[in-house]
């Protein structure tokens, strides 16, 4: 099977010109066929302040009401996706952006309402590997916005991370998938306050003990589930790293 | 050469959900390959007055600053594309949103600083018909906001008019297209306050005497500029009509 690296980014990554520029210069020199799936959380959070819609999170998570969501669908599938992929153009990389709308690439089903009410949140139905498989082997790099539909044709707000193992999942069956999730942070720390206490390997035994005895932070909790799941689910390689990082992977990288 | 449409929708239509969703009841009724840029202009003014950033215009044209510029790509790239994509996949109908920047459809140049400084407004240089082509013979519907790029990267806000005259016309070698631009009158008026006087039929010569006489008014002079252009560069049909009435194409028909 072909090689296929599927790169999530997000964070204050997003946030920075220059640091945006520093990961899509690594991003391009990653050789053979990619995808990228970017986040965009605190851009969001930023115009909602600055439209005066409160923003209201829980765990995590944002709740997603129909303002919400119409600031999330200009920010993510508009402002961050395609300045992505206006940057990664002028670098000679054949970007194309997507949201899971876009040829159907990403079909989600709106989160059933608990005890908590997500609003315009989708879980991930069905990915369109087809479709994805053939930007990818046209020589394009798709990029992705958080962001799915459903049958109804609504846009709902999907994690971004959740969409970058999907993905990689979906795409298992065809390549062999390296996942990396970069960030700002070095990788999985043993310390949380200190950058240099990089794990360097992290199986599902030790995250769970890491998980009982409250090391790993509430917001690596997601994503560390979704690398578990996806090396479960057929992904070969699944790495945690500084986005400044990104070619030597030198982050945490996860066993099973 | 087999057939294409090229529809252009803009003005009040994508101010209304209702009416939106009747054009798009139409949009999909169109037989065959198709395409659909579509406008937003009136959307990102009302958006920039929430955030408090001026609007300015000079006749008709948008000036782009860098502020306006950011409005523009969220609004037309994210909120207007997205949704209309959503509402296409939920009628059946396989859409991909895309900007000029999207696998490099549309590269444009800043437009230089003459009287008037336009700001981030790009004029077309060059549109990509082999992967334009691509989509369509996939059973793919382009649907394309009125962003492009130019090679620096930079997103470049461009006429909605001008980007369906200038697909339709790079398609022209490989198709036998008919251009039709859809707004939320009956289509030209030989009196502008009439929506039942209809010019039927509008001859290059007609619309030069229109023209001296004041009965074309400012808005409509770039739509018809780019329609005989289109016309004179191998567009075998160019049509201005009511978004209701696409299907039947009941407005103005133009001939050189």
């Amino acid at each position: 099977m072909g090689k296929l690296t599927v790169v999530k980014v997000g964070g204050a990554v997003l946030e920075s010109t220059a640091n945006m520029n520093a990961f899509l210069n690594q991003f391009i020199a990653i050789d053979g066929k990619k995808i990228l799936v970017h986040g965009g959380g605190r851009k969001a959070s930023q115009m909602m302040e600055t439209l005066g819609i409160p923003v209201r999170m829980v765990d995590g998570r944002r709740i997603t009401d129909a303002q919400t969501l119409e600031v999330v669908t200009m920010v993510y599938g508009g402002l961050v996706n395609k300045t992505t992929v206006a940057a990664l153009q002028a670098r000679g990389c054949n970007a194309i952006g997507l949201t899971g709308a876009d040829s159907g690439i990403i079909l989600a089903k709106k989160r059933k309402i608990t005890n908590i009410d997500y609003g315009y949140v989708g879980d991930v139905d069905k990915v369109n590997k087809r479709m994805l498989s053939m930007w990818v082997e046209e020589g394009l790099v798709p990029v992705i916005a958080p962001l799915t539909y459903d049958a109804t044709g609504t846009i709902l707000n999907t994690n971004a991370d959740t969409i970058a193992s999907e993905v990689a999942i979906a795409l298992s069956v065809m390549y062999d998938v390296s996942l990396v999730y970069c960030f700002e942070k070095a990788g999985v720390l043993a310390n949380p306050n200190d950058d240099s206490m990089v794990i360097n390997m992290l199986s599902h035994d030790n995250y769970q003990k890491l998980k009982e005895n409250g090391t790993v932070s509430a917001g690596m909790i997601p994503k560390l589930d979704n690398s578990y799941h996806a090396l479960a689910s057929g992904v070969r390689e699944v790495v945690i790293t500084n986005a400044h990082r990104l070619l030597e992977k030198s982050g945490t990288a996860l066993t099973l």
